[in-house]
């Protein structure tokens, strides 16, 4: 079996909030649970928890896949108010802060790389994903927008970092170095939405178990599925 | 410590739908680790499963607190779409079925007892049992609609059986035989909720964990907390 | 053809908005259009405008039909958020505020009337009014609840009121001077929603016209429709 | 004053609905009413409807801008379910129709353009359009999704045929015949949300004076106003 190495990310708090789920399934991920079911799938896991700053999160990240050098990236970020696991299918070379970073950048209609193109689609199979996810019980869906704020700028700095490293290997390096990527929204945990007009949530046993899943299918899916899909606006 | 016995009733399921996660709340009661929990708080659990169908629901109900003499009723239903647990504040006298019911019933504009109040409010502290839902993480509130469907009929007509029940004991039965009764609507479960725009959902656990806490909250509850609530429309 | 005199009620603005479509609609309805619309249907109209004050709401509107001796009484508040006018079925016995009123008056769990009965129906044709708003191009519904505010409190004084009125009547004046009654929520103005996460919103010209024909329909229609409704839950 | 040429183009019916209140925008921008408005701000409007067919959308709008060769073109779509009319900001290269186009095309994850660049930003100033729309009291927002059917594909035709127009004038032709265009999607008509659950909408008379204003605004806007906006996710 083909070891693959997989690079789960994940975020601080922000906007308020007193935890980010995105972190707290890097510490779920970590566990002998999720390990053990990881290593018989033949993934080997390195997690790297990222600050909601502009900038540094895509730095920081970098840094760590400049380290572990994995076979694929999967960046999670908290979308409160979203019903199930999002799989986002595009990034877009824009940042435009609805509130301050934690570090008080707001940034206005600016780009997240200067002259970079205006949007990279996934390089992973998100259909096949979902399938896996929906398929352990988990509800999951695609995204046709990661936002504007610090989830769309670490997933674009990410994705034009990805396509200059994949565009450099020489061609008996492609199989062997080539890294994908995608981001992964999650929804609120449970206790994220106590008080008035409860927004839809997931537990953290879900999360764990549908990225988990994902990832598995991830590690062994090429193209993928084509199945009827999309969004009429 | 007071024994307290409770009955707790579930549905079929309805709609389409191959299961009702009220049901399978009432299976996942019997385990021992609910039993356990439910066991400790001085509560003795029983269960009972009803049609989706008019008059029956009611009446085999009635045989069941009948045949057992409960201190409490809880009567579970399903509410798709709902992200919370929803303990019902108020049943009304009104079948209007939007979709026939399991026997094809399909009443309009019809009381569910001729003659009967218009309304009556739950006699269990719905307050305090949806703090103590949240208290143990699973999202919770009150609601002041059951429909006008099975449920609702369902929740009347054990209110005015409880009423006039209640009204017959003698003095020195009161403290003894008096029986309250709420009816509790849960969400869908996570495999309900697959396909195009997933709806809120919960999972087995977390509502079983949810009725179970509820539960226990009431069994020591008489009179309801007092804290602000309510809806403003 | 018979007269029919509708008695008409609005609220100020409450909860930090500063208008209430419910009181714009009154001076609408006392437009040219519209009295002559209601005056070709033979309905003559008289409106009053009442504070979102407990007590003071029913007071004042009680005033208002001891001096008319209305056929009708159609009391309007606003539904912020709901996305259609919504003709209410029910006022249960029951004061929660979830904010404070025009007054300083928050209380919790307290009944509308001591000992009154624990709801009331709605005594008008409410499918037959949202089967006209909606054939005059106008979003229209039935809810079943009014909430436990305001809006709810002036619905079951109101109908409390009436009901003993009704039942004092003599035989003879029971065609003449009965006197029905219904609560009705319409929406936002789209001038309500601007800013973030637009709300569902009706202009106050469909809010006059769905109005307009709710009133004429109720002016000649005895008992409802029967047509099939409800709500699952 | 400078004179503006303004392209809008609609959509036919789809998806099985009875009418597209795009269709019905053109028409209503051909009235008095609207031209008179339209003149005073020195804007020369010329319309074309569409047909809600893949390829053939892109082509037969290009064929009115090769007719036309106006200033700006604003291409119309319904978003059924939105509440606001909703500019959208970025077009991608993805054709993934959940159902079929009127012509039976339903192809999955295809490109719009076979080797275009994942996506396009629009090239008009949205938020000074949202601006001038909520100031004549329409309720609008931006999008950063337009979907992956009909509307997102003629939106990326549209920029990606104009990117190579524009890029192919000379410099002394930039300033006179230099095309800027957006795709604006609008809410249902009442009329298409009757029945049970409404959904939000607009009235004809609103989305056509919104659409007015966005026009006359981008008539005499360059530049987009810098306010802080965007989605956090």
């Amino acid at each position: 079996m083909t070891k693959r190495k997989v690079l789960v990310t994940g975020f601080e708090p922000f906007g308020g909030e007193a935890l980010n789920p995105s972190a707290l399934i890097l510490e779920q991920l970590a566990q002998p649970e999720a390990q053990s079911r990881l290593h018989q799938a033949g993934v080997v896991l390195v997690t790297q928890k990222l600050p909601v700053v502009r900038r540094s999160a895509i730095e920081q990240c970098i840094v760590a896949i400049e380290k572990y050098l994995p076979d694929m990236v999967i960046m999670l970020g908290q979308a409160g108010g979203r019903p199930a696991i999002s799989f986002e299918k595009v990034a877009i070379n824009l940042d435009d802060f609805r509130i301050e970073d934690n570090a008080g950048n707001q940034p206005v209609d600016e780009p997240v790389v200067t002259d970079g193109p205006a949007a990279y689609f996934t390089t992973m199979p998100v259909k096949a994903m979902v399938q896996a996810v929906n398929g352990v019980g988990v509800p999951a869906e695609i995204s046709y927008s990661a936002g504007t704020f610090v989830c769309n700028h670490l997933f674009y700095g990410v994705m034009h970092y990805l396509a200059q490293f994949n565009r450099n290997l020489s061609r008996s390096e492609q199989s062997d170095l080539h890294i994908r990527a995608d981001f992964v929204h999650v929804p609120f945990l449970p206790e994220q939405t106590m008080g008035d007009g409860h927004k839809p949530s997931l537990t953290l046993t879900q999360m764990t178990e549908g990225i988990c899943a994902a990832i598995v299918c991830a590690a062994v899916t090429g193209d993928d599925i084509r199945s009827q899909g999309g969004n009429l606006h």
